[in-house]
């Protein structure tokens, strides 16, 4: 039994996705979140500096005394996950791979697709843990930046389904049965892509798997809260007021006075 | 005569516009760029953070022996210029004043339209600047944060049309006879932007009124160098293979090799 707090970081806001995913498979456990709003997206840097910026973040929330880091970040997990664990004393879960057993479970024509940030997809870490487990898929990965930015602005679906059409085209040519929606913003375009790819693609998520896993892990190293009012924080490194606007669409509006600002 | 280095600084890299438009208008100018594609883009940030940021990107430029500071960013121009003419002991020259001067004398209808980031737009720089030369222009500003990421991605002109049909409406509606590009990334959507507002809307960039702006300073300062042989340096702070594709569309591909990674 441990009551410490759950630590959740993520390039920006996104990640509230998972957050309100663990506190619904893991109602008792307190969470401290930190968003690096002020240099948000990760998505198209370099693996240097989306490792450093990751440190920080890192040594943010080991300083408050976390019994689990959480990188609720597609970005950061595909491209410098093993440099957060190098320096976490606690566990560390990613969203990668949750979001691949999964994927690998569902598949039934061995053809999984992947679609994330430019990061992301040039990181191939998704393609390297799905062959990991099973050497027989094939993984069909595209970038996809403009979903973020589509996503946040939340503008004009005509021009968001072109665009998805776009980039989906050559997923859908390849018949994969399975799409990883590799990106926390994603899920917020899921009606668009599940029209492009059609309904017989199965699409997974990172936010569930990746709660579940945290589950398992608690439980197994005896780590699970005994407690019955469990405390919620939410930092951020910039709080212009869409930061409080997007929140409010990934996570809900009661989150607007509970967000603080901190300089790392 | 001064044959110190021209400073010019930028959220990333659409500002070489405006270094492009310097060397042009003066060929003998030795110029130090430095981009923070780190943390760009500040169009979503607050005036805090820009500031912050703002003013670490002008202290890098100071410590080399600048004889003049050009903020080639229309957000950090429009946000935090007096921030950083406060830090500054060189002649601090923004993009928002001369693209203003420009639009307030080419305009006939005195209906002026401006185009920016939402930190641009919700600053009102453009519209304070435009009413204290003439109190009697009507000005229409519309923040478009979508034609960033457009631009720099350069997809799909349908979609990026019916996103500028969304975000000019309320221009078009206004009877501007001038349009204001207020950053330096939408000349990339120069054609778009054109068809979408019509031939007879005269559209005002920065760069080269703020090229020409500059030149009669130095003319007037005695600032002007002397050399035949002036050197260019280019300063990011984060290097990505996109940051090279990017920069060549803005600049030409030259650059690709001059290109420096800095850490501020």
């Amino acid at each position: 039994m441990n009551n410490s707090p759950i630590g959740i970081f993520d390039s920006g806001i996104g990640g509230l996705t998972v957050a309100k995913e663990i506190i619904k498979v893991l109602p008792n456990e307190s969470i401290i979140y930190l968003g690096d709003t002020a240099r948000v997206p990760y998505g198209t840097r370099s693996k240097e500096v989306i490792t450093q910026f990751a440190k920080e973040l890192t040594n943010f929330l080991l300083k408050r005394n976390i019994k689990v880091l959480i990188v609720a970040c597609n970005t950061i997990s595909a491209v410098a996950l093993d440099e957060v664990e190098k320096i976490s004393p606690v566990p560390v879960i990613g969203v990668v791979k949750p979001a691949v057993n999964r994927a690998v479970k569902v598949t039934l024509n061995k053809k999984v697709g992947v679609i994330g940030t430019s990061g992301t997809v040039s990181s191939k870490a998704y393609d390297s843990e799905i062959k990991l487990l099973d050497p027989g898929i094939e993984v069909f990965s595209v970038g996809c930046p403009l979903f973020v930015p589509l996503a946040e602005e939340g503008v004009n679906g005509k021009a968001t389904k072109l665009i998805a059409e776009d980039y989906l085209d050559e997923i859908i040519k390849s018949e994969v049965d399975t799409l990883v929606l590799g990106c926390t913003h994603y899920p917020l375009l899921l009606d668009i892509i599940s029209q492009t790819v059609g309904p017989t693609v199965n699409l997974v998520d990172s936010a569930e798997p990746t709660a579940k896993q945290l589950k398992n892990i608690l439980e197994k190293m005896d780590l699970l809260s005994s407690k019955n009012d469990p405390t919620y924080e939410f930092f951020v490194t910039d709080a212009p007021e869409r930061v409080f606007e997007v929140a409010g669409r990934f996570f809900g509006s009661e989150l607007k006075d509970k967000i603080k600002k901190v300089t790392l």
